[in-house]
């Protein structure tokens, strides 16, 4: 578990293993949770030997850390949702959760950042930096919306996720995306808007 | 870990034993969720031998049934809900919830089985049937609303609890009561009346 492989010895064309790494990290995350899931865990699911893990991302940490950046990274999230009417940002928001969140390949990686947020102090102080800094106060201080207001619209988001994906109560877990947007949309439109 | 001390064994006056057990185990499993929980670690925590503990709820499983009971019964929390006018039942509702909520001894429960059936799927398939069948769904009959809308409030303040208690977000963790009940009250009463 040395990180003597680290350095100049990198090289450009290691890139996919990287990628591949990462999609496996995903599923263990998802899976797992952050506590359960291992280094050799993850290695074992991408076919690849634990010290090339351990090469590209140091620790399990730093693995999550580059999992937990996609797929919805403020640089996208954040144009998309103010890209449009204000009057309409609360659809656009629901809209574009249930997207992300409908395959599970984008789905899986979202839930397991939830999910050990939820369960591992690390991963908690983690998300907690990520959401706050990198997402939600930037979202306010652009839409200059209290950091209350989007925290409870947030809140209404990460309920409606857990609620449908992780819970699945029943009709939540099978309703129609577009039956969600009409029933969620004015909550974060009010937020938003007030 | 045999059950051969359970039967005509049992003794009325060993009720508070129960009750002690059970809050050693509300502790025991809000610090460590369910997976990582023990009968042993109850038992240690209550101050009494593990076979007593299997004595009285058998298994794991057993103990967080008995735990997740309190202190939020349905039978409690459903008329207090219904009673008062229904054009404040989501101030009602936000409230009740908070107060709840604001002590330890009544939160780490809660906290305790949200966490656990996040992570663990023995515990997902216990709340999911309790939360719906024992709590949403009868609201949901009784005040003739349908079923996906008492889920999407019943999401408002899943999430809600999570990220001002288990996240901690700021300014959420440190808001004022009547603050989150004037800025989640209506986004609940629209949900119950329309």
């Amino acid at each position: 578990m040395s990180t003597a492989r680290r350095g100049p010895g990198r090289r450009p064309g290691a890139v996919d293993t990287r990628g591949e790494i990462l999609t496996a990290a995903r599923r263990v995350f998802a899976e797992k949770g952050f506590d359960k899931a291992t280094v050799r865990g993850i290695a074992k699911e991408a076919g690849v030997d634990p010290a090339l893990v351990h090469h590209y991302f140091d620790t399990k940490e730093g693995i999550f850390a580059a999992a937990m950046r996609l797929p919805v990274t403020p640089e996208v999230m954040v144009p998309t949702l103010l890209d449009g009417p204000r009057e309409e940002i609360g659809e656009r928001l629901v809209r574009m959760l249930l997207r992300v969140t409908a395959a599970p390949e984008t789905r899986e990686p979202m839930v397991a950042l939830l999910r050990s947020a939820m369960t591992n102090e690390q991963a908690q102080a983690m998300f907690r930096e990520f959401i706050t800094n990198a997402l939600l106060y930037q979202v306010a201080d652009r839409l200059e919306v209290p950091y209350l207001r989007i925290e409870a619209a947030f809140a209404q988001m990460f309920g409606m996720i857990m609620a449908r994906y992780v819970l699945k109560l029943e009709p939540m877990a099978s309703a129609d995306p577009e039956e969600l947007v009409e029933l969620l949309g004015p909550t974060i439109q009010r937020y938003f808007t007030g």
